[in-house]
């Protein structure tokens, strides 16, 4: 290819990858304004595209909707990674994990009410059977940092090894999940980014650490 | 009034009732099967009305909506009562009312399905501000019995008096309520309803009854 041709299909890409990520931040956008469900013709003009472009990048709203899943979840682990202890064991870095997701969606209260649609309304039927398995696949890649940091808790030491890992650690990610999800609905109480917030999630993380730390260790 | 008219005018207030609880019941059947965004005319066929019948109880989706989270709690109140120990402390009081609770939810996984999508879809975008009034003091009088016990508890010494209540309180209601709800959406891991769900269940119940009770009791 020549130099030329090589920089114009370079510019291809590149455009192809913003106007991806404009859908995903559309997307995201309309959620938080509750303007859901979210329909083909609206996502496309929040976006800047015409819809037939939308569709060469996205065949269904599902796949659009998928993208934007995995490109929160990206930026939450990009967020996340340089802000994990660097010496600590694997019960203080899963904890830690905890606490770093939260300090992040506090500060972008978008991306809770985005998944909140997506697990609770969205995905019951906006996802065909494939559309379900590449959920499936995206869900359980961005919980494989939290179940191998409890797998090695366990094995070191560092987390009760008496513990049942199934439940414990179902518990653990749908109290903590749970939680930080139902801080934003619970408008008698907080805002869900408030201090009161922030001293719900403290409580929980201090009950998880208890939890976890072997009882000879306590 | 005549016998013979206080007869037909009864049998249209059953009429009415009987058609509203359809109608609440399709609301719940509708969400349970995916079928959401909720459509006023797919409504009203599912309670087999017509949709004008349907205006004349409810003005708005919202309305109708508003009527069906009503009809679901006053059924698991009238579930839970009975169901309480009769001699406890508060504390354990208030974990019955989550355990008994969550007994019901099991069995009915449409009603918990329905308060999801009820609180992290639907009030985003089908209410208005004076409906949204409505579902915040229907929210408010379903937390009711929950907080006096906590209150009662703090107060006669079966629960920390220590516990900034505030915190504690919503820590307690938004980990159990936003675990239940996770529970059915946790398909990589669980049914919601199967023996896994119900240890998770357990483990929460064991956990807050830990950090309720007074330091010198345990």
């Amino acid at each position: 290819m020549s130099t030329a041709r090589r920089a114009t299909s370079q510019r291809w890409i590149d455009l192809g990858e913003q106007q991806r990520e404009a859908v995903a931040r559309a997307v995201v956008d309309l959620v938080s304004e509750g303007r859901v469900p979210l329909k083909v013709a609206e996502l496309a003009d929040r976006a800047g595209i015409t819809r037939p472009t939308l569709y060469k990048y996205f065949p269904t709203l599902g796949a659009a909707v998928l993208h934007t899943a995995q490109t929160l979840l990206a930026e939450l682990d990009q967020y996340v990674r340089p802000r994990l202890p660097k010496h600590a064991n694997a019960r203080e870095l899963l904890l830690a994990r905890f606490e770093v997701s939260f300090r992040y969606a506090r500060s972008k209260p978008e991306m809770t009410r985005f998944f909140s649609y997506y697990d609770f309304a969205f995905r019951r039927s906006g996802l065909s059977n494939d559309e379900n398995a590449v959920r499936g696949a995206i869900s359980h890649s961005a919980g494989h940092p939290f179940i191998d940091l409890f797998k090695t808790g366990q094995t070191e030491g560092s987390i009760d090894p008496d513990l049942q890992p199934d439940v414990t650690f179902l518990a653990m990610v749908t109290s903590m999940t749970g939680t930080a999800q139902r801080l934003l609905v619970e408008d008698n109480w907080t805002s869900g980014t408030d201090r009161r917030a922030e001293g719900v999630h403290q409580m929980m993380i201090d009950i998880w650490r208890r939890k976890l730390t072997p009882k000879d260790a306590k």
